[in-house]
């Protein structure tokens, strides 16, 4: 009573969706992500990524699914959000195609950033800012580590500044045109891309 | 009467942006936009870009306006659809931040494609169709001529199997998800920028 097959359905999605969630606080986190990675990999049969994406800082509905569609098809292990209840959102799922299903998703909410962030570098991982700084590196001239891990700005007020201090780098997309920056999905798709190339790469010159 | 000062600013944007906006058959569509181009580039001081991304297949005013934005970012020197009215979309304006302000627009229908395409042939332009097909070159090992033009396909049909005939070469991201292929408008901006990245390493060299 009250509920029709459509709703069913949703709440079905939801739950196969939460069962893919893994909880960062609750356990010991990169043991479990780790679990996720390898065992995700040898499912679907391909090279296990060490790229992370975070998103915690993004606002924007459409924003988020699109990277997490752009995140799933280049194989990055994990997309970061601040808030788990976006995955409900109507414009996530437009934009998503469903890749929620399929990419681990870990919920960092922005006052958790710099715990995680600091644990994330304790790993392996390399801290990397996409955002315009007197220090960032250009896109055409980085060179991505295996561990990587992309921290993306808020549309507006792109990456706070006592989040600056705990970056390793900061990486900027170099642009001539007159109007404001990129649309914070299109500069994630084209970091997530540059990664992707410079390790196939990698891997075509080891064999 | 029945007009208020939202809908007079929306009218006089309209207009301005009908001066940039380049016939293609009504006069010797290569002179104008020729001239538009090293105009635009000489205001800007800027490099004269010679990539045209053609965006006449493509139905969604969301992807149109984020492909108006990300061109105009990366200087491409025109973006083509196939109809000049989606410009006054609301969704198109939302998603370009006004960029079809600053970047040449030019109408080319669908049914003019074949035509359009031959006629940049004869100007030296390489044609290149972003699509996977058995002769596709990987994104990862295509080089782009300068004077490149990008054919992007429609969402779901991609580009026609009558339009693949005229051709100079397709290309195709490599892409390891479970979910369908990227975005189009996302495709178009990594061809545009492996295409931008590509021209920026070479002037370095020159230099």
């Amino acid at each position: 009573i009250g509920s029709n097959s459509a709703e069913a359905d949703s709440q079905t999605e939801w739950t196969d969706v939460q069962k893919k969630i893994i909880p960062w606080k609750n356990s010991s986190p990169s043991l479990d992500l780790e679990m996720v990675f390898q065992d995700r990999a040898a499912k679907l049969g391909k090279s296990n990524s060490r790229l992370i994406v975070v998103a915690s800082l993004i606002d924007k509905p459409t924003n988020l699914g699109g990277l997490c569609r752009t995140s799933e098809i280049f194989g990055a292990s994990a997309l970061v959000v601040g808030n788990l209840h976006y995955i409900q959102d109507k414009q996530f799922q437009h934009l998503s195609v469903s890749a929620e299903q399929w990419l681990p998703l870990v919920e960092v909410k922005p006052s958790q950033l710099v715990d995680y962030l600091q644990q994330k570098k304790t790993e392996g991982y390399t801290i990397i800012g996409v955002e315009q700084t007197a220090k960032s590196f250009d896109l055409t001239e980085y060179c991505f580590p295996e561990k990587s891990l992309l921290l993306l700005g808020n549309e507006h007020e792109g990456i706070p500044a006592n989040l600056i201090h705990h970056l390793d780098v900061c990486v900027e997309i170099p642009q001539q045109g007159i109007i404001r920056s990129l649309n914070v999905h299109v500069s994630g798709a084209l970091l997530i891309w540059e990664y992707t190339r410079q390790q196939v790469i990698k891997q075509k010159q080891k064999k």
